[in-house]
Parts: C-alpha cells; sequence; structure tokens
C-alpha cells in the first residue's frame, strides 16, 4: 500500500475522493476479510456509526480544514481507550466503556482519523504471540497455520491484509514489533514517553510505550508528528530531545557471530544475511557489537520481579475472577506474587547496571540491526509449549524498553512457509527521527514481494465443545493437536439438558436437545480446517457424535450430540450449567448431592 | 572558619606553611575535642601516619605541583570507603577494609587531601537524629544534651566543632543537611548522580548521595568543582547538564502558609521568617507554593517499599547476625519486609506522579527555600519516641532525593537552646552550580554569631551497665530519662563472676570480682553528666553499689558492684557471659538447666 496515509488523506482534502467513499472501501475489505479472521476484531461501531464518522470528516474538509489524515480508516488494539467503544483488553468480563479516547487516538481524530474497531490481543498483553485470546487466536496473513505474533496480533493483522493503512498496537517486551515481523509490515515503537499512554491500560506501565503499525516508514513517521508530545496528564511522558540523523555512511552494529541466534532456522539466518547485505549497500558500515547486556536485560523481562507491574495492573482483578482470565496470562500475572521489594530493588539495580553497560554500544554506532524474531512458529506448537515458545520470539526485543531505546521494525523477506522476516533498528531514546531517516534508506528497496494473502478462513468449520474437549479439560489435546482456534466461549439455547454418562472413562456429558423446559449450556467455539475438522470426527465414539448446536447468539455451529442411549443410567446435571461447573463439584466430593437432581 | 579550604592550599602550595604543620594543628585540636566527643569518630589513622601522608603531600608541592587541596584534612562517613581503614557503617561485625578508596575519596586525596577519620553515623545510615550507633552519640557541638542530627552525625560536628574544614557525609532522607542545620555548618547534597557513589555502601542505592559538610558556600562549591563528574563504574552517574544560574532577581518559592510546620518550635518559625526576609534583602520576589507533592513523596520513604532499598543492602547480614544490629535500625530495615514487588512498582507508579507535580514548581521559581529541619530534639526526647521524632527531623528533607532534586543547606540563627536553625535552598537536578550563586547571595550575612562550643564532654563520667539497664532492659529507662550516651558495648576482664540475685524484682544479676578463673562478662558502657550520675547513684538499692570495673580494654569505668550478701541464694550464671543471654535462655524455658552451673 506505500504511503497508504498520506495518499489517503491528500485525496481526501483535495476533493478528489471523500472520507465516506475510503469508509466504504474500507468496511467492504473488512467484511470480506470477516470471512477470513474476524477473530482480528474485537468490536467495531456499526457501518452506520463510520460513515456518519466519515461524513463529519467530509464536512470539516467542505469547510476549508487541511486534515493530515482526513478520512484515513484506522485500527485500535483493544488495551487503548476509544469512546464509545468498550475496552476489554481481551477479557471479556474485565470490559469498561471509557468515557474518554486515550490522547493518542484523540489527536488521529482530531487530525481526521477515523477509528474502525478495536483488535484483538493477547490477554491484558501479556504474550507475543497472539493465542491468548478468548476471541480467537489471529494467524499470520501468509500463513492461517502460523501465529501472528502478539500481543498487538489483531493490529499487525489488520495492516498487512490492507484493511486499514495504520493500526494502534502497544510494545513493552516487543508487542509492537513481532507482529510487524511476522506479517511483513512496519512496526514503530517510539521511545518511552515520546507518545503519551493516557488512556492506555497498563502490561508494565513503567515501560510500556503506544506503537503503530503501518506498510511504510514514512506512514509511520507521518504518524509520530501526529501523536508525539509532551503529556502533563502523564506521569511517564517526557520532554524529546532529538538523537542527530546518521550521516552518509552510517555505522550498523550486529550481534556477535555466536550472538546469532536463530534457533534453528536457516531461512531466517538467511534473511537476515540479506538484511546485513542491505545495509552494506547503503554505504554502512557493519560493526560487530556484544549484545550480552540486551540478552540478559530481556531475561528479566518476565523471569524477575518486573512481571510484577503486570500484578499491579491487573493482579487484584484476577484473583477475584479466578475464571475470567486466559490460564496461561494469569499464571504469568501470578508470578509476580513471587518477588518482594526487596528483590524488585534488587533487580532494578543489575538493571541500571546493563543499562549503562548497552549504553556504551551508541558511542560505536548509529543503529543497531538486530532480527525482530529469531524464528517462527505454529499455532500448534506455540500451544503445546507456550511459555518457553512465547520467550524465543522475544528474544531480540525484549530488552529494549527496559534499556530505554527506539526501535523499528522492518520487514525483510518471507520464507519457504510464507511466515515473515524482518530486523529491527534499534537506537537510544529518542532516536526516533534517526531511526525513520535509516529505515526509510533501509526499505527503500527490501521487504520482497508479499506473498498472496492466505483467505483460508473460509474454508473452516466451527465446532462447540462442550465436555471433555473444553480448554483444560482431559480430552482438549485433540483440538491443540489441530491448531483449533478458540472462538468464542458461549453457550446453548435454553433447550437442552446435559447428563453425565454412566461409566465414561474420563468423564463425558451426553448433550441432549430437550426444547422448552431445557437449560443453556456452557460451550467454547473452535475454528478446524475442513481436514482437521474430518480427522476430529472420524475419532468420535460412540454413543457421542457430531451434530449441530443452536447457540444463544442465534447461530448454529456443528457440536456435539448424543445418540438416546447416552443418558441411560446417566446422571441430569443440567442445573450446573457447565460441564466444568458439575467436574468442579464433584471434585469436591458433590457427588451424591447431584443426584437429587436426577 | 570562612573559606577554610581555599585558605589552606593556598598557603600550603605557596610555602607560606607546610602540610605537616597544618595537620598537627588538626590533630591537637581532634586531641582536645577527643575530651568532649571522642565519639564523634569512629576510626582514625595514627599520628605518625597522619604525618607521614602530610610530608608526602609536601613532597609533591615541592616538586612544584599545584594542588587545589594540598594539605586540607577531611573527615569521611564510615559508610565511605578509604583504603587502610575499616568501613563499619556503624555496626561493628559488618565491618571490612576496603582495598580500595570511593572514587570520591580518590579524587580529593589525589587534589591533596588527606583523611584524618572515619565518623560516626547512624547505622547503614539509616536515620536523621545520630543516637542509633553502637560507637556512642554524638551531639549537637553548641548543646551537648542535644542530637546532632544524623545519618551524618560524626561529619557534622568534627566539621562544626572546627576539627576539620569539611566532611564527606552521605544523604538518602536528610542525612548530609540535618546535621548541618542543628549545628551550623553548610551541608551540600549533590544531583543524584553528580559525584560517583562508587566506594559508598548504599542505602537506598537508587537515591543515595555523597555530600559534604563545609563552613561555607565557596568551600562547598570548591569541593563539588573537584569530585562531580561522571563514573562509568557507577550505574546511577549521570552525565550533567547544568541549570542556569538566577538573574539579580530570584524568585524564590515558599510553602503555603499553612504548610510551614515547626512542631510547636515558635524559634524556629521565627528564625524561618527571618531567612525569608533575607531573600527579599537580596531583590528576591517570594512566592508561595504548594509543597504537598514534596510532603506526600517525602513519607513515602520510610512508609512504603522504599524502605526496602535498605533490605536489599543490609538485610541478609541483619537475618544471619540478629544481635550485631541497633534495633530500631534493625526494625526498620525489616520493615522492608512487608512489601511485595506489585507494592513497590505501584508504589513507583505514585511516586512518577509526584515527581510530576513537583516538576512543575520549576516553572515558577528559582529555588525552593524551605527550614532544613523543623525543630530540633533532645537525646532523651529522641530515644523516647525515635520513629516519630526522627521522621519529624525530616518533614522538609526526606523527599528531595526521590523528586531528583539538589540541595544545599545553609545556617540562618541559633535557638536560645544554642541549637542550630538552617533553610535549605532546593533546585530541580543539575541546579547544583545555580544553587551555589544564590547560597552565595544568601549566606552572605547571615548565619548569626555561633555560641561557644559546648565543651562540657569533660564533665562526664563513664559507667558501666551489666544487668536490668542494659539497652532493653527494664530498666533501661533510667539511663535514657538521664540522657545518658551509650559509648560502646564491650565486656569485663576475665576477672567476674555473674549471679542471677535471688527474689529480685525484676531480675537483676550481681557482678563480682573473683580473680582468676572468672569470666569476662558483657557490659555497655554510657556516658552522663556528673549531676545525672549523681542522681543515678543515688537511686541504686542495696545490695547493688556502684564501684569500679575493669574492662578488657584496659581501661576501668565506674559500674555495678554488689556486697557479698548478694550471691546468697543466687545462681551462678556466668557461663552466660552476659545477663542479657541468661534472660534469654530464661524467656525459653531454660531456667531449670542453668541450676547445673551452680
Amino acid at each position: 500500500m506505500g504511503d497508504a496515509i498520506r495518499n489517503i488523506a491528500q485525496a481526501v482534502n483535495a476533493g478528489q475522493t471523500s472520507a465516506r467513499s475510503v469508509m466504504e472501501d474500507a468496511i467492504a475489505r473488512i467484511e470480506a476479510y470477516d470471512a477470513v479472521q474476524p477473530q482480528a476484531w474485537i468490536s467495531r461501531p456499526g457501518n452506520a456509526a463510520l460513515i456518519a464518522m466519515a461524513e463529519a470528516v467530509d464536512r470539516r474538509v467542505a469547510t476549508g480544514e487541511r486534515l493530515q489524515l482526513a478520512g484515513v480508516p484506522f485500527a485500535v488494539k483493544d488495551n487503548i481507550d476509544v469512546a464509545g467503544l468498550a475496552t476489554t483488553a481481551a477479557c471479556p468480563d474485565f470490559a469498561y466503556r471509557p468515557e474518554q479516547s486515550a490522547t493518542v487516538v484523540a489527536k488521529l481524530e482530531a487530525a481526521g482519523a477515523i477509528c474502525v474497531g478495536k483488535t484483538n490481543l493477547d490477554q491484558f498483553a501479556t504474550g507475543l504471540n497472539g493465542t491468548r485470546s478468548p476471541y480467537g487466536i489471529p494467524t499470520c496473513v501468509y500463513n492461517r497455520d502460523m501465529v501472528s505474533g502478539g500481543s498487538s496480533s489483531g493490529s499487525g493483522v489488520v495492516v498487512a491484509a490492507g484493511l486499514v493503512p495504520f493500526a494502534l498496537g502497544t510494545d513493552t517486551a516487543g508487542s509492537g514489533r513481532v507482529p510487524a515481523a511476522i506479517n511483513g509490515c512496519v512496526g514503530f515503537k517510539p521511545s518511552k514517553g515520546r507518545w503519551s499512554t493516557t488512556g492506555l491500560l497498563p502490561a508494565c506501565r513503567s515501560i510500556d510505550c503506544i506503537s503503530v503499525f503501518t506498510c511504510s516508514v514514512s506512514d509511520a513517521a507521518l504518524i509520530d508528528g501526529i501523536v508525539a508530545g509532551f503529556d502533563e496528564d502523564d506521569p511517564y511522558s517526557r520532554c524529546m530531545s532529538d538523537q542527530p540523523r546518521s550521516g552518509p555512511r552510517p555505522v550498523f552494529g550486529i550481534p556477535l557471530a555466536d550472538q546469532r541466534e536463530f534457533f534453528g532456522d536457516r531461512e531466517a539466518e538467511d534473511l537476515f544475511d540479506r538484511a546485513i547485505e542491505r545495509c552494506r549497500q547503503l554505504g554502512g558500515e557493519i560493526v560487530e557489537i556484544d549484545i550480552g547486556p540486551l540478552l540478559d536485560a530481556g531475561k528479566m523481562l518476565y523471569g524477575g520481579p518486573y512481571v510484577a507491574e503486570r500484578y499491579a495492573s491487573v493482579g487484584a482483578f484476577i484473583e477475584g475472577n479466578p475464571d475470567a482470565t486466559h490460564p496461561v496470562v494469569a499464571s504469568i500475572v501470578k508470578s509476580g506474587l513471587r518477588y518482594d521489594a526487596a528483590d524488585t530493588f534488587a533487580a532494578a539495580y543489575v538493571m541500571q547496571d546493563l543499562m549503562r553497560k548497552a549504553d556504551g554500544i551508541w558511542a560505536q554506532i548509529d543503529a543497531l540491526v538486530l532480527p525482530t524474531t529469531p524464528t517462527c512458529y505454529s499455532i500448534v506448537d506455540m500451544l503445546a509449549e507456550p511459555f518457553g515458545r512465547n520467550a524465543r520470539l522475544g528474544h531480540y526485543t525484549s530488552a529494549i524498553n527496559l534499556l530505554d531505546m527506539s526501535a523499528i521494525a522492518l520487514p525483510v523477506g518471507f520464507r519457504a512457509d510464507r511466515t515473515g522476516f524482518g530486523i529491527s533498528l534499534i537506537g537510544p531514546a529518542f532516536a526516533d527521527e534517526a531511526l525513520f531517516d535509516l529505515a526509510e534508506r533501509f526499505a527503500d528497496g527490501v521487504g520482497g514481494d508479499a506473498p498472496e494473502l492466505d483467505m483460508a478462513g473460509g474454508e473452516r468449520v466451527l465446532l462447540a465443545v462442550v465436555g471433555a474437549h473444553l480448554h483444560g479439560m482431559p480430552l482438549h489435546w485433540q483440538l491443540d493437536t489441530r491448531g483449533a482456534q478458540l472462538q468464542r466461549k458461549t453457550q446453548t439455547t435454553s433447550a437442552y439438558q446435559l447428563y453425565a454418562m454412566a461409566d465414561a472413562t474420563p468423564p463425558k456429558p451426553a448433550l441432549v436437545h430437550v426444547g422448552a423446559g431445557g437449560t443453556a449450556i456452557e460451550v467454547e467455539v473452535y475454528s478446524l480446517s475442513l481436514e482437521q475438522f474430518g480427522s476430529f470426527v472420524a475419532e468420535v465414539p460412540p454413543p457421542l457424535a457430531i451434530g449441530t448446536l443452536d447457540l444463544d447468539d442465534g447461530t448454529q455451529v456443528k457440536g456435539f450430540v448424543a445418540e438416546a442411549r447416552a443418558t441411560i443410567d446417566g446422571k441430569n446435571v443440567s442445573s450446573f450449567g457447565s460441564w466444568r461447573a458439575y467436574i468442579q463439584d464433584l471434585s469436591k466430593g458433590g457427588a451424591v448431592t447431584t443426584n437429587a437432581t436426577d
């Protein structure tokens, strides 16, 4: 899309098109892509509201206003407030409706941009992979089996899929850069305190940044020019003192040979070599740098007291709502409880020392060139090892905010499996403009031809599970190993009864449609490819079967049903409303009392 | 003493005197004052070593070197390393012998200054009053009943008593300023990171500053010029960017009327009014400022997770050596355990917000003028309420390092009781030179005539207590209420036996001199004025008496002895080595077994 933002705004300002027309096109793209990855979004205003907003921009332009972002549609990660839309942070029970938009959103809207929706994310921005959301798992736009990267999963996807020319993300450990790498777009993470964080739900408040995904460096610079600036309401906002731009022969730092870690991904290694070659083509000098201080600092982000910043932000909610949180996210946030105040200060001293060592880099080079991600994982592999593989995605990104650096992630090319590989240009605090300059030079002529978008979404089947396949239950692995993606947690219409089958191992329910007098029963809806779905159905043992369920949102999906014989000698456990609740009661020794409901 | 440092160095460089001669004079002053407050010092090199160091300076001068501090004697707070002398931090069991001097000490010595000794402090620099040291309680130089202020108690005393023209202190909550106020000298606390802290035992490492006491502003500026500068070995060192100096009509900020807190000290209030009047005389404008953010931040230093920085520094030592630490200090350090990592980050967010609010001050004024201490306390009163009264001493000082400000404490005048009252000029980070300039203008003509030094030390009596008067024991209050000052903890020669007297309430021992075959028994040595001593002896009940004890350091002091009848039906508890150990054993139910030693 090139300089899409600038081009749209110019055309609208010049009257060559209207914001309304731009919005109609955007809506059409978004709706078409809903057949592929509806889970890229958590919420969107209705189309009529979007058209009305566009018409309001057209009226401003008609009165002579020249708006830098006239009619430009954009998306916002759902941990950033947009007035009129809920902020969920990918946790439905946490959701609230902000009265005010975040300061950066308000600046964008004042410049004529229009927010078309809130995007999916790893819950509470805790993750770098995109699989940790009850709203479904966004995927790489070019290969639907591969992770999208996170936590700004939806924002990376909607930009890379061409739905909007820019989307706000956030970046603590790399969340604004990893999805850019995997989806082949640009991800700019400003210096800490350069963009206001007023209206952002904190992850690690002392180092959180709001970031932007775009299709070009100049678009990222354009957005930075609009939203950067001191905010007296944000205690972490800082006055800027820009670092100078590099000269015609910039010095690029790359890791020492034995620090170039790709976890066996030879294609990534070759693509990184291509990036280094590109730096040389620019007239740059390449210097090997010991990135040990960055690697050490990065490991401290989740492996030390800093994780307690997440607990400070959402710990009370998680404790008070034990079932409302993604289990991996809850586990990470609660790990903050392991550390006491003295640990925290001791870690701060180590970090201060690492920062001093890392600062020494800038005397030697203009910018550090690191792989953004060393490798990429399939969703199946990520779910199988959610902690370790997530950490690998952040190998090169996790330290950057802790060490007070600025960064921009740029595409370099694609692997044979069509996942993107990119580099990040990294500078000291307030090198943002210098990085834009270097990034423009670097990006001019690299990035590779993007593959065709993977539009495989239409071929997927939605499957509702009700018993032993629920998340955390004994047979859930049969979904994980098939790359099933959680779409939503919901319930059936009030037309069902749930029986605990006699003699089933592991314990399993039978869901029976009874019509009037029934109960709504909790289900989880997953999407699977046709092939995955077929292999799954083939393994369902009698008396269970895969039929069609009526959900209380009015939709019908495939799901577990049962032959009549399934309820013989079974217990009616409908009053629990969910198999999970029944099993929990059973494990507390409540089994006898439930006979009363037979 | 005026610009003593500059004058000494000039005279030595010019050959008008020698460093040796300067040192001989200093030794004479120091030894004379040993009769008053030997407890100002923790250790000193021998006189021969001092003379040799002075002669070495004379040789450097003789070869043509011009040394900014040629032959200037100085003292160093005993939590800062000086090669060749132990660093105790006022905790004998913690002591270590550093191989290298702290960076600032090395810079001073390179400039020709000579360290004549290490000064007493509140243990581990935890306190603002000076009473928390096993090496005795330094007092205000003008009134020996009043606290010296702390934690840099000894450094403030040795400068104010004229023993040395400057002494290094440290400042976390005000330790470099409070003793200056009470003893009527200058205390300069540089911006965080301006002076290297390499070689400083941390109190709260992220905000600790090394500071200096002098008799004039220009002397403080002279020292700053020598020791300030970036230290790449100190992760908290910072590159400086000096704030501009004020113009001829500086704007001074003073607290809002209802924020001028003196805890009932009308004299202090009048002296503060005098300081404000002095600011007006300078051509300055006076503006009332809401210092709420400073007061709120100050309360967080001990009343929140920041106290865990102290635990991070010395917590492991205190846990491992439960009897080695001053009980008040141990209690404060251990209070850091109350806080977890999430508390710490939550506090950091509050502090960041307060810093933002406080920063707004500098748009309105050139410098803040605050009382350094709102009032002053007697040693007796301080010991009676060690937490609350200490906090009051830090009312105006505790926030300054947390909020990243610079400060210089200046004398204003004296109360009728001869304790000093002073103000602090406070600026933002790196306003150090601007503050020197303002302070020079302010100090020229104020400060009042200093009272005569209180040389009452020679009239004091040393009293060794062995039982119920030990610190923490039931009758210890009889010492506290008499302003007794702990001089040292030691033991008798091995010529004694200790008996638990029959039927004594509270339990009391009788110490019996037996000569060969006896045991060394733990004692605490206190100093009391003759009058206090007399009143104490008058209250000692039979069969106890005050006689003379032989201590294992070869000295003889007054102390508790007993008539022969005291041991009738008593238990010989000598094997415990101390009454405290016996009582502790008793409280654990060990009383029966001790009969075996009868």
